[in-house]
């Protein structure tokens, strides 16, 4: 075997074992019994200290020594871009820094849980403190003299850099804050009237997934607190939750993991257990479970199919007609919530964060000044005050983990689903009367065809322009942001 | 750290991930998505690669060699003589053979399956011999001059002797092959009648195993095509299954599994993950499995009060009496399968095979014999002829996975559990007005206290013969059997 062949070998197992300790955590959300956790916890130590060694095994850097990228072909060349990436990120950081921000990051999170409860953002300063300490120390050994929040962005969105979100969201914002500032300034849509049977929400949630491609025979759909999909290649699984008085919650978390799901398993097989055979970026798996879930699954022409299967399932639910409907599922509200946000402010709930968390990462922003400036901005942007830590600062799990710099995926995700968007309908003329009859095959085809098969053969921004055949933008975003809520408002 | 301390601590790790990949196996057996198996396998060859090369590592070599057993307490030193003893057998089979054992055993056991859907067993003879070959080649080199049947033997249950077994199986046969005979010169008893309804089976059958002390907190219960306990410490989960008219199925495969299950599940949780968290052999297992389900499941006593159970869960099921009911528990009939025997067949369905895989090992009987050698042994100890291979020398999975050696372990542990039983009810007296009552809690308390508990820490006969007070024999075994169906066929 060559250095190549035996290096992709090792890989292979590599990614083997990574998607066993992917299955651990789907396990642990959904069957696990619960006084198993202690012991769950020496299973996941046990893989993880396997695989941070294989990862920095020395005889991946002498094959890399060995391996002369130009003699391969496209693919080969991608994975060792992959696999040289990785290498070297994981060895600038120091094994006992590394060790340490697990360490610090695993009590932080139990803190975040318990200060959330609580509300009590000073009792959770010292731990947020401590993980802003080390994760400045790790973006500083991975920048190299570079800037140290690009560096951890690049963990999640690689090639991404701060000044062109800033660009990005610059754009965004004035547009959005209007657009929202205009809506709520009409009438609110009615909403759903009654309580909607558990079983029958999770019968019709497998079929909308189903519906939107997603295989089943390589899958499965469980119920767990937070929405998740889990896993790559053949082995894919997802879950949503229920709540009787909001079927959307059900079927709109189904539909956005279906998205990220199908991604993982439309990716060509020959990539399987390799770099190349997961989803390229956060911002690009956001690009799947976004424009399935609000492009497709938000449209008017699907909420009319919606609409009938929801009669079928509940009977009435106060609802007159499909307009309205469409209405209700669009509903603009004053929310505090990121997670609980409709299409047009959820960017806003974003921005606000990447902006904070840069001057965290900076130092121009003390940990102790956070919970002020999210109060101060939170009501320059919508318009209302923060009532408590719970529905601010705390709101999100992102920093207890140490995760600085995957929140603005979440928009470029929304940004390249635009994108996507606009090239999906110039690809596929008759797709409104496709969804309307609950035909999800054309887009989801032309998606899986045009991206996802691709998993990490191009870099992020690459696979967005091939698909969209355009320089990626926010302008398609907006457009479409502005002519669907401008046309549902009456703005 | 002394050199100990670091020798367990790998052990821990080692044990961690041994749980992980016997997960994946559960998880294979219940929830897998079907499409998944391929990408399964490579999942389970790569955590077998990681296990492997964690078994064999030269520094545990090192450690062993560095430990001074005599300076330990009793747990250490129970430590050191499990550690020492997997290391030294997993060293003496060479790399290649068990990596052609495992492919070929792997390849083996698929042809198995389709042998015996086609009740060929000519076209699995080819693939049993390669696998017999190559299991007397480890069988030799483990055993180092001596017995090449005791060395396979002692992967299953340590310290065991062909020849002791062998008195013990010379011992039973004549009198169970008697009382065969008088039992089933009766009338049999009246069978169950009518369909059960197989989500009614399910919730009794979690009745029956919190009945049994099985900790629903630390394990789960699901369904699978052949029922199995699978884990150690506190995530220890059985499965069972369900036929809508042998509802006996369902409830004696749980209480057999909660058998394997609490044994896991009672043992000192300071040993958790270490050589002594487990159970200490297939022999002592299945004690706990067999004393569960037949001696306190099949009981008199604790059959009066399934009884009302199932007349509260089905109905009217054709069965008049608590006594009748009893005896449709314990009905002996004339069976091709041991999987389906009742408890004075079960024995001569195992000392049919222990015969004729220690003449297979030895090479006084060749695979191209062992249909014909099957089917007169049969006649000759159950008095009927076998009709096809997949009533006879293929309705097992065992041989073709390579597991010589294992099929002795169930009646030891038959053999176990009526030393067990014996001293049980000496040590409980009013057991049968507890069983009379679903009241497990005296049984397995005692269970629990003097045998469970102890895991790894003694060797399996001393085990048993500390919890019953006795020289383990077959004695109590056949004592117990003579007098409850006597009773119950009057003979």
């Amino acid at each position: 075997m060559t250095a190549f062949e035996q290096l992709m070998a090792f890989q292979r197992e590599t990614g083997a074992l990574a998607q066993v300790a992917g299955r651990l955590n789907w396990d642990q959300e959904t069957v696990m019994p619960r006084g198993a956790a202690d012991q769950r916890a020496e299973e996941m130590a046990a893989m993880e200290s396997v695989l941070h060694a294989r990862r920095t095994d020395p005889q991946v850097g002498a094959w890399l020594a060995a391996v002369d990228d130009a003699a391969l072909d496209q693919v080969g060349q991608a994975q060792m871009r992959h696999i040289r990436r990785s290498f070297e990120r994981t060895n600038r950081v120091p094994a006992a820094l590394a060790t340490e921000l697990a360490r610090t990051t695993s009590r932080a999170h139990l803190k975040w849980a318990e200060a959330r409860a609580d509300n009590d953002f000073a009792g959770f300063t010292p731990l947020l403190s401590k993980v802003l300490e080390l994760k400045r120390e790790e973006g500083a050994a991975l920048a190299e003299g570079g800037d140290v929040y690009d560096a951890l962005l690049d963990d999640y969105e690689p090639g991404a850099k701060a000044t062109d979100l800033e660009a990005m969201f610059a754009a965004l914002r004035p547009r959005l804050v209007a657009l929202r500032a205009a809506a709520l300034d009409k009438p609110a849509p009615e909403g759903l009237q009654g309580t909607f049977d558990e079983g029958a929400q999770m019968k019709l949630t497998r079929l909308l997934a189903k519906t939107f491609g997603y295989d089943m025979s390589k899958g499965r759909v469980d119920k767990a607190v937070h929405p998740f999909s889990s896993g790559s290649g053949s082995d894919v699984r997802i879950t949503t939750r229920t709540n009787p008085n909001d079927p959307f919650n059900c079927f709109y978390s189904t539909i956005h993991e279906v998205g990220h799901a199908c991604y993982e398993q439309n990716i060509d097989e020959d990539y399987a257990l390799t770099p190349l055979g997961q989803g390229v970026s956060m911002g690009v798996h956001e690009s799947q479970s976004r424009i399935y879930e609000n492009q497709l699954g938000r449209s008017r022409a699907f909420t009319g199919w919606l609409y009938a299967q929801m009669r079928d399932s509940f009977g009435d639910f106060g609802i007159a007609s499909e307009d309205a409907f469409y209405a209700a599922v669009n509903r603009l509200s004053n929310n505090f919530i990121r997670t609980e946000s409709d299409e047009v402010q959820y960017n806003l709930h974003v921005m606000l964060r990447f902006d904070l968390e840069r001057a965290l990462i900076s130092g121009d922003l003390a940990v102790k000044d956070l919970e002020s400036a999210w109060n101060d901005r939170f009501l320059a942007d919508f318009g209302f005050a923060v009532d408590q830590p719970a529905h601010g600062c705390l709101q999100d799990v992102h920093w207890s983990e140490g995760l600085f710099g995957y929140f603005p995926t979440y928009s470029l995700g929304n940004v390249y689903a635009g994108c996507l968007y606009q090239a999906l309908r110039a690809a596929v003329p008759g797709l409104d009367d496709q969804l309307a009859e609950g035909d999800l095959s054309g887009a989801t085809g032309w998606l899986s065809a045009n991206l996802q098969t691709h998993g990490g053969l191009y870099e992020p921004r690459d696979v967005i322009a091939r698909a969209s055949g355009m320089t990626p933008s926010e302008a398609p975003l907006l457009s479409y942001l502005e002519e669907k809520f401008g046309g549902l408002y009456g703005i």
